[in-house]
C-alpha cells in the first residue's frame, strides 16, 4: 500500500511477538499515512496550551482527517481505532467503531445487523453506548431508566423515560457533541410487568441538523479533571416520553412481539457483554500506553547523569537500582498485558463460541489488574524521570491522567475484586475449580501437604525456574484464597481485604501467559524473553511478601535467595531492554516527548520549551505587576 | 478584626488542636476577608475551561488582590501565604513571602536583612530562590553556575555565569514572570579558587520597567503536567558576564572582603538551609490538601449508595470496608501529617538554635512520608468516590495534579531515602544513636534478645496499645535497618530497598509524634484522637507485614488477631469521623466541589455542571460532523 517510515521495526520478529503480526502491519501502515500528513505533524499549536474547548475542536478535526484516510486507504474498523490511539487522544470518533458497532455485531439480529452495520460502518450514523447513570455505575441492576412498550394501534411503539435525576445517563462517550444514535440499557416494561435491562437503539439527533430528536435532552459533561479525557465528549443524557419503533429493540438474543409477547435466550447475561469486550479489550490497550511511558523514561535516565561522579560525568540514572527496579519490571508487565491482551481480543472476536463464565473471570482479573499496575507503571516511569517528569512535554502526565480513570470506569477495582472473591467462594463449595483454569490454586488449597510444606528453593538459580515461579504465585493465591473464605464464613465484611486476592489471581494468570509464550517464541528471542519473564515473576513475588507473613512457608535464606535472584534477574535483562525498546519501534511523532528526539537532548527540548511559552513575553501583565509593587505605598503609613 | 463566617468552627477545642490556635485564628480571619469578595467568590468564568494563559492570569489578579488584603488588614507573611493556599492555587506571590524571605532572615548579615528584607516584605522587590539546574536538582554539588569575583579597581563586583546548557537555572518558582530579585545559589570563585557554593542576591528585571537585567536571559518554563502548577510562572535563567556588588553575596556566615579575603562560619551547610526549611513546611502543607481531599470524598460516599438494596436503597458507599479501609486511614494520617508539621515549623522559625542534624533527618525522613502517603491518600479519595470522582469540578483532580510532584521537588525520594540509609550506617558504627531520638530503633537491633523474640501480642485488644504499636513499628524498622546494613556491607546498591527503610524510620516517627499529642490533647477530645491514633498506627501495622516474611516473630493467630483490631479500630473511628470533619471545618469555597455544596446533591451539582459546558450548544462544529457523516458518499464507489 505505501511504503513505512524506515524507523518503524515492521519485520523485527521480535516486533511481530510483540504487536502480533496483524497489528504490526497495521501500525506501519498507519504510521506511513499519517507521519507526513500535516493535519498530524503540524497542528499549527501547542495543544498543552489551548483551552479544553479548542482542545477538543483540534482533536476532532485530525478525527475527521483520519475517517477520511479509513475510507481512502479501506482501513477495517479495528485499524481505525489503532490510528485514533497512534494519531494521539482522539477519541470521540473511536467510540462508533470501538465500542458501537461491536455492541451491535454482538446483540443485533441478522436483520438488525443487515441494516444499522454498514450505516454505522461509514459513519452515516455515529453511534455510542448508554449505560451507566447518575446513580448506577457497577451495579447495573440498578438501571431506572425505562423502555415501555405500547401496543396500541397506532403506537407499536418503545417509549423511553428518565424517571429521576439518578437516571440521567451519564459518561456516555461521544453523545455530549457527536453521536447520533445510543444503544440505550433500559427496563424493558410489557404490560407493566419489569422485565429487566435490554438494550435498545434510540436515534438521538437529527441526520440533517445535528438538532436533538423530541423528547431527548442532552448536556455534554464538563471537564474531567487533570485535564484528562478533553478531546471526548461524555454526555449526560434524559428522556421524556421519547418514542422508538418497536424494531429498534436490540434482537440478537430476545424478541417482543406485536402484541407484547416476549422470548428470551437463555444466556440472560447478554446486556453486560458490552463491558466483557471493552474489559478484554483494555489489557493490550494499556499493555501500549505502559510501554509508551516506559520508553520515554527509558531515553530520559539513559541520558541523565547524578551524583557519583567519575572522570569528570556523573552515573547514568538508569544504573541505579532505584530506577532499574521501577522501569525494568514496569516494562515486563506492560509485555505481559499486549501478549495476554491479545489472546482476550481473540476471545472476544469470536464471541459465540465462549464459555461467558470463564471469558468474563479472566476480563475481570486482568481488568483490575491491568489498571492497577498501568496506572502505577505510567507514574513510576514519570517520577523515575524526576522534577523534569512534571513538564507536560514530556508526555508522561497526560499518560498517566489519561489512565488513571480506568480504574473506575467499566467496573470499579474493589466492586470487581469481589467477583474474583465470589467466584472463589463458589467454586470451592462445588468444588468445581477445574472447570475455571485460573482457579487452579484452589485444587492447591485442598491439598494440606502443599500448604505446609517449607518452600525448599534450596539456591538462588532454582527462583528462576518458571515452575517453581507460578508454584510460588499458586501458593500466595491459595493463601489469600483461604483468608477470604474463612472470612466469608465469619460473616465479614470483605470489600477491602479481596483486592489483595484478586491481584494474586491475577498475577498467577499473567506469569502462566507470558511463560507460555516465552515457550512458543523463536529461539534468536528466547533470551531476550526468558529475561523478561524471569523480571516480572520474581518482582511479582518479591514484591508480595506480605501473605507469607506470620506463616513458616519461608525461611530468612529462602528470601535473601531469592533478593539475589531478583537482584540477578535486573541485571540479565539491563542487557536486553534495548532489543526490546526497538522491537516496539515507538516513532517520535507516537512517543511525542522532549525525552525521545533524535535530534535533540532532553535538555535542549525543554529550553526549546521554554522559549515558546505564552508567558515569556510578559508585556500583557506588566501593569498589574507594577501595581502590585506599589501597593505598598497606599498603605505605608498605617501598616508598614 | 471582623466576624468570621458562621460555619467556620473557630472555637471549637478540637479544631484548635488540629490547625494550631494561631493558624486558625489566622484561617478565620482570611475566610472573613475572602468570603464576600467578588474577586474570589464570582471571577466570572469556569477556571477549568481556561487556557493555561488564562488560569494564569486570572490566579496573578487574584494574589495582587490577595496583598491588598495583606497591607490593608495588616496580615503577616505567614498569613499571606495562608490566605494564596485557602483562595485557590494562586501561587507566584507567595514565593516571596514563603521562600524568598525566609531565605533571606537565614543567610543574610544584619545589615543586609536591614536593607532587603523591608523591600520584600513590602514587595517593592519581588523575590524567587534559584537553585536547580537543568542538569543539577537533589545533587546540589553539581551546581555549575560561577559567581567570579572581580577585585579590579573599577570592579569590586560577582560576575555569575552560565557556563552550559546544563547549568541554565531551571523550575526557578515565581522567575518566569513576576520576580525582579533571584536569591541565586553559585560556586564562589577568588583568585581562581573554587570555594563551593554560596548564595547571591542578583536584581534579575528593572524595577520600573520590568524589563530583564543586562547579562540575564528568562524564560517562563511552560505547561506543567496534569494542568498543575499552571499559577505558578517557574522559569529558566541563563547569566552572561552578569555584574552584581560584592555586597549582594549573601554574608549571614561567610564574608569576602574588598581583597578577596574569605571566611566562613563553621557550619557549611549553609547553602542548602533552603531545602531544609521546605521540605519542613510540606508536612502540615500536605496534610492539609489530604484532609480537603478526603473531605470531599466523605460528603460523596456519604450521599452515593450502591449495592445490596434494603427498604427499596441501596447501601451507602461509605459503610462499605472497602472506602472506609482506605478513607479513615488516610484521615489519620492527614491529622498526624498536620500535628507533626507544626512542631517542625516552629523548629524552622527558630532555626539558630537548632541541631541541624536532627533537623535535617527529621524533614528528610517526613518530606517523603508525607509526599508519598499524601499523594496516595489524595489518590485515593478520589477513587473512593468512583468514575463521578473523575470529573474536574469535585476538584479531586487538582489535589492529586498539585500534590503529585511533590515526590520530586525538594529531593526525590529515592535519593532522599539514602540519606536516612546513611545516617542508619553511620550512627551503627559510631554506637551514636542515642543522639537521634529518631533513630531508637538501632539501639533495638544492638539487644539481640529484642530481636529474636517471638511477640507475644495475646489477645487482639492488646494490639490496641499505644506502647505495643510503637514497639511493633520499632521492631519492623531495626528489621529493615539491619537488611539495610548487610546489603551496606555486601557492597550491595541499595537505593531501591532503601525507600522501604525510610518509610518504616518515619511511620515510627509519626506513629510517636501522633502518640504524644494524643497524650496531652484535652480529656473531651481524647477519645476522637485515641480512635484517630489506633486507625493510624495499626494501618501502619496491618499494610507493612512483609518485613516479617521469613521471621517467625509473629504467628497466625498474632496476624489473626492484628487483623481483628484493626477491624474494629476502624468501627469504633467511624462514630468519631464527624466530629474531626467538624473540627477541620473547611468551608465550601474551600472545597471548591460539586460534592461539597450545601444546597444541592452531589448528583445536581453534576448536571449543572454539564448545563454550563461550553461544549453542550455544539453549533460551532456541525458543519464539520455533516461532513463527517457524508465522506462515505466521496469514497462509495470505490471501497465501501
Amino acid at each position: 500500500m505505501t511504503t513505512p517510515t524506515p524507523s518503524v521495526p515492521c519485520t523485527n520478529p521480535l516486533a511481530k511477538l510483540l504487536w502480533g503480526e496483524e497489528r504490526l502491519q497495521r501500525r506501519c501502515e498507519i504510521l506511513a499515512a499519517i507521519s507526513t500528513n500535516p493535519v498530524f505533524t503540524d497542528p499549527g499549536c501547542n495543544p498543552h496550551s489551548l483551552s479544553r474547548k479548542e482542545l477538543w475542536t483540534l482533536r476532532l478535526k485530525q478525527g475527521v482527517e483520519l475517517l477520511a484516510l479509513k475510507f481512502k486507504l479501506g482501513w477495517s474498523n479495528q485499524q481505525f481505532v489503532d490510528a485514533t490511539k497512534i494519531a494521539g487522544d482522539i477519541l470521540s470518533l473511536g467510540v462508533n467503531y470501538r465500542i458501537f458497532i461491536r455492541n451491535l455485531e454482538a446483540q443485533m439480529s441478522a436483520a438488525q445487523k443487515a441494516y444499522w452495520i454498514p450505516r454505522a460502518e461509514r459513519f452515516e450514523i455515529a453511534g455510542c453506548y448508554a449505560q451507566t447513570e447518575l446513580g448506577h455505575g457497577s451495579n447495573v441492576r440498578g438501571i431506572e431508566t425505562t423502555a415501555t412498550f405500547d401496543p396500541s394501534a397506532e403506537g407499536d411503539e418503545i417509549v423511553i423515560n428518565s424517571p429521576s435525576v439518578s437516571s440521567h445517563k451519564y459518561w456516555i462517550g461521544a453523545l455530549g457533541v457527536v453521536a447520533t444514535h445510543a444503544l440505550v440499557i433500559a427496563r424493558l416494561i410489557v404490560k407493566g410487568q419489569d422485565l429487566g435491562n435490554h438494550v435498545f437503539l434510540v436515534q438521538v439527533r437529527n441526520l440533517d441538523t445535528h438538532d436533538l430528536m423530541p423528547g431527548v435532552q442532552i448536556y455534554e459533561q464538563g471537564e474531567k479533571g487533570m485535564g484528562t479525557f478533553a478531546t471526548m465528549d461524555n454526555g449526560v443524557m434524559a428522556f421524556t416520553n421519547c418514542r422508538i419503533p418497536r424494531a429498534n429493540m436490540l434482537a440478537g438474543m430476545v424478541s417482543l412481539g406485536r402484541d407484547g409477547t416476549y422470548r428470551a435466550a437463555k444466556n440472560t447475561k447478554h446486556a453486560y457483554t458490552s463491558m466483557v469486550i471493552i474489559r478484554g479489550l483494555m489489557s493490550e490497550e494499556i499493555g501500549i500506553e505502559v510501554a509508551k511511558a516506559v520508553v520515554i523514561a527509558l531515553k530520559y535516565t539513559g541520558f541523565r547523569r547524578q551524583f557519583n561522579a567519575q572522570d569528570g560525568q556523573e552515573k547514568r540514572v538508569i544504573e541505579y537500582a532505584s530506577v532499574q527496579n521501577r522501569l525494568f519490571p514496569a516494562l515486563a508487565r506492560a509485555v505481559a498485558m499486549m501478549l495476554l491482551g491479545r489472546e482476550m481480543r481473540a476471545r472476544i472476536d469470536n464471541l459465540v463460541n465462549e464459555s461467558l463464565e470463564d471469558l468474563h473471570l479472566q476480563t475481570v482479573g486482568a481488568k483490575i489488574w491491568v489498571t492497577e499496575h498501568g496506572v502505577r507503571d505510567v507514574e513510576v516511569a514519570r517520577l523515575s524521570c524526576g522534577g523534569h517528569g512534571n513538564m507536560a512535554a514530556t508526555g508522561l502526565g497526560a499518560l498517566y491522567a489519561q489512565l488513571s480513570p480506568s480504574r473506575t470506569y467499566e467496573g470499579e477495582t474493589y466492586v470487581l475484586s469481589q467477583q474474583i472473591g465470589n467466584a472463589v467462594v463458589k467454586h470451592w463449595k462445588n468444588q468445581s475449580e477445574s472447570s475455571i483454569s485460573a482457579l487452579s490454586y484452589l485444587a492447591r488449597l485442598r491439598d494440606s501437604t502443599k500448604m505446609s510444606r517449607r518452600l525448599q528453593v534450596v539456591a538462588v538459580d532454582a527462583w528462576s525456574s518458571p515452575h517453581v515461579q507460578a508454584e510460588f504465585l499458586e501458593l500466595r493465591a491459595a493463601l489469600l484464597a483461604k483468608r477470604h473464605l474463612d472470612d466469608v464464613a465469619a460473616g465479614m465484611d470483605t470489600s477491602y481485604d479481596v483486592f489483595e486476592l484478586a491481584m494474586a489471581h491475577a498475577d498467577l494468570t499473567y506469569c502462566r501467559a507470558l511463560q507460555a509464550q516465552v515457550e512458543q517464541s523463536p529461539n534468536e528471542d528466547r533470551p531476550t524473553l526468558e529475561a523478561l519473564a524471569n523480571v516480572f515473576a520474581l518482582t511479582a513475588i518479591v514484591e508480595n511478601l506480605a501473605a507469607f507473613a506470620g506463616t513458616e512457608l519461608l525461611s530468612a535464606e529462602d528470601l535473601a535467595n531469592l533478593r539475589l535472584a531478583h537482584k540477578d534477574a535486573i541485571s540479565v535483562f539491563t542487557r536486553n531492554v534495548d532489543r526490546v525498546v526497538e522491537a516496539f519501534g515507538f516513532t517520535e511523532y507516537e512517543l511525542n516527548s522532549v525525552f525521545a528526539r533524535s535530534g535533540q537532548t532532553p535538555y535542549d527540548g525543554l529550553l526549546e520549551v521554554a522559549k515558546q511559552s505564552e508567558l515569556t513575553d510578559n508585556h500583557f501583565i506588566r501593569p498589574t505587576l507594577l501595581e502590585a509593587r506599589s501597593l505598598w505605598k497606599k498603605y505605608s503609613r498605617a501598616k508598614i
